[in-house]
């Protein structure tokens, strides 16, 4: 072997790194008990054909596939919705609805490599299950902003933006717009403000829509707020767009109340690309606009039906390790990844070894984090590691000490001392 | 979709499931941090050239392996100690040794499926690299014994068996036995007390011993305590015998002064079945005999070299989550998994939710975790629910407690009550 990276995409967690993942896994695990959420698992392989009857074709090609001995179409989950959808359907009869599950979940994307793109993330799911009302969308996306400001970061570093796929439809169809044109919609809606409005409409234009329809589609993106919307239906008899918005006017209700508002915004070119979204969705960006999405969800009342189960409605949220990290990087906000350790023990001859293990037996019974020293050493060099390991305090065994069976507690920073024998610790 | 469970061999972990499996692991983690190791991870896709370089035959039968889209020949883990050489390889020059580096892991291997042999389980890794002192064989063993003493289990239910490839080695070699011969060794040693004496002697005279290679065999075999063994070798010069007979009376002594020699057994047939074990090896089992082993581990200073790094000296264990939780559940300590729910709120009608949501979000921010009802219920199914999800406290909001702002906080064990605001909670 020439090297010894990791395969290419794939990660390696070196003890530092691991402390910084796993502060964010802790924030992750932390506000999803604070909220309610009941943590779950599945195994990171799955099925081929439920992945495909899942996903997008898109998906599909990225997905890592293989057969087992037994020629079992196998593959590596490309993200979790898959197997819970699965693991709820299995027993949709015996469990408690509305439920709350949340999970961090190792997934793979076979991805061309651009731009520190990776094939592997963590993802923090978050989903609610059994439940229409928009309650579970507020729940879900305020559990997500509540682990970012856990991290540090505050309404200055992200924002929230919340789009509808009912209220949108209800729009397009009230604007007489045909189906086969939603898409090129949504692309110009995407598009807004990156492009001049002149390159919008001849995008439109190329995609065959007529005059009328691309005047309707830019009295739609200029709906930027939900007055606005309202506004617009105020006059129109468009029930599916009335009930979408009065949701949209209830989950922004819910935030104020539950402390997020400021997080949120409205916005009507929220799509987020899987097809299964059937009502609100929602994506978080970095307000400077330099990274991808940090998390994104919405309401896929559908999927257990399509995928053999009894329909139900669910919303669920998606929130990958890698851009969260790279934001809080930027932002002066990455964890503090200093190691943990109580109390370093170290000794100048292999005779003290009995009196070490026994020290550092008790210590460890009584809570603390100990590391001994597997060999004699020099005091200097004891201390030094000691040191290096962000020890909080040390016992070094000289002779003496171990001849009295009395030693030095040290604090190692300020370097305060006390004296203790193997009882009084 | 015929069926909605998980592939053939794999688990899903329910929320119930998940908890126990949680309790596993915080045992683990807590133990190695209290063992002073750092915990690391690597990708659970490796290089299949990695795990071939590392691997005995049989268990590269058993690997999972596939090519990704560009060719790549790449396999999911069986084990983590080849990826832990890669990660010590690429920073050989750079890393302070030793280390002390634990892990947990997800692993993979394709086995026809029998008596609830399950394809994936996940193993805490303990290992310490670059230390040749017996010291790392104790902190190692010491360890995993204070997990499971920590899990509830004393050594009426296991026993840590502690041998020496390197002693076995000397005393074979002191027997004039000849290496083509060791394997066979090996087995009479292993079937010691499950097959009769006879049968054993016939084992070897089939396996092509001379008579007198059997009797020296025999010898061996009735070896069962270090002072035995050293008896044997008392009146004989055998260096590498002595020496490692040094190494395992002083990993006992060890044991003593850590407070875990009660778990200890010598025995000279733990070969443990990887090639690249040295030195001392060690296998837990359970008392009763009913399964298989717990954890096992030793000493191997070779692999390192063997993969292309600097010869260093290493001790590991592995220790999977199947075994000890059957043992777990038969010694009747299995985990408990109830849910954990300081708080469950729920009300009457729609308009208590700003109310609700108030209180939740106080509540969250002080550490609690809280569940909210998503929608409007009846007082009884309200407090069915909180009782079913274990929730300490119960707040019900009905029409007078939204009114006045007041509302009664419910102890759901024993009931007693206190009355409360939003600024006094």
């Amino acid at each position: 072997m020439d090297t010894f990276t990791p395969p290419k995409g794939m990660r390696d967690f070196y003890p530092e790194e691991y402390r910084a993942r796993e502060a964010l896994f802790s924030a992750w695990r932390a506000t999803a008990a604070a909220f309610g959420f009941e943590m779950y698992d599945a195994c990171v392989i799955e099925s081929l054909e439920l992945l495909e009857r899942k996903a997008g074709e898109e998906i599909s090609e990225q997905i890592y596939a293989f057969e087992d001995k037994s020629h079992n179409r196998l593959a590596l989950r490309p993200e979790l919705t898959p197997s819970l959808a699965r693991m709820i359907i299995a027993r949709q009869g015996g469990l408690t609805f509305p439920l709350k599950w949340s999970a961090v979940a190792q997934c793979f994307r076979y991805e061309r490599m651009q731009r520190g793109r990776k094939r592997e993330h963590y993802q923090w799911n978050l989903d609610i299950v059994g439940e229409e009302s928009v309650m579970a969308e507020a729940e879900v996306i305020g559990a997500a902003v509540t682990a970012l400001r856990r991290l540090g970061l505050s309404a200055q570093d992200f924002q929230v933006r919340v789009g509808s796929r009912a209220l949108l439809s209800a729009l397009l169809a009230q604007s007489g717009i045909a189906p086969e044109h939603y898409a090129a919609c949504y692309l110009a809606l995407d598009k807004r403000g990156k492009i001049s409005d002149a390159d919008v409409a001849a995008l439109l234009r190329s995609e065959g829509l007529a005059e009328q329809a691309v005047q309707s589609v830019f009295t739609l993106i200029a709906l930027t707020s939900i007055d606005q919307v309202a506004a617009h239906i105020a006059d129109v008899h468009n029930p599916a767009a009335t009930a979408a918005l009065a949701d949209l006017q209830t989950l922004f209700a819910h935030a104020e109340a539950l402390g997020f508002l400021e997080f949120l915004s409205f916005d009507l070119a929220v799509i987020r690309g899987l097809g299964y979204y059937t009502g609100i969705v929602f994506e978080a960006f970095d307000t400077a606009g330099k990274f991808r999405a940090i998390f994104g969800g919405g309401r896929y009342d559908s999927l257990l039906s399509a995928l053999g189960g009894q329909k139900m409605p669910c919303v669920g949220l998606g929130f990958g390790d890698v851009v969260v990290m790279e934001l809080l990087a930027d932002s002066n906000h990455a964890p503090q990844t200093s190691r943990q350790l109580d109390l370093a023990v170290g000794y100048m001859e292999a005779a003290a070894a009995p009196l070490a293990l026994q020290i550092v037996a008790k210590m460890r019974a009584g809570g603390q984090s100990v590391d001994l020293a597997l060999r004699p050493e020099r005091a200097k060099k004891f201390f030094d590691r000691a040191n290096k390991a962000c020890a909080t305090q040390a016992i070094y065994l000289g002779p003496d000490e171990v001849a009295k069976g009395e030693f030095t507690l040290k604090a190692m920073s300020g370097g305060t001392t006390r004296t203790a024998t193997l009882d009084s610790l």
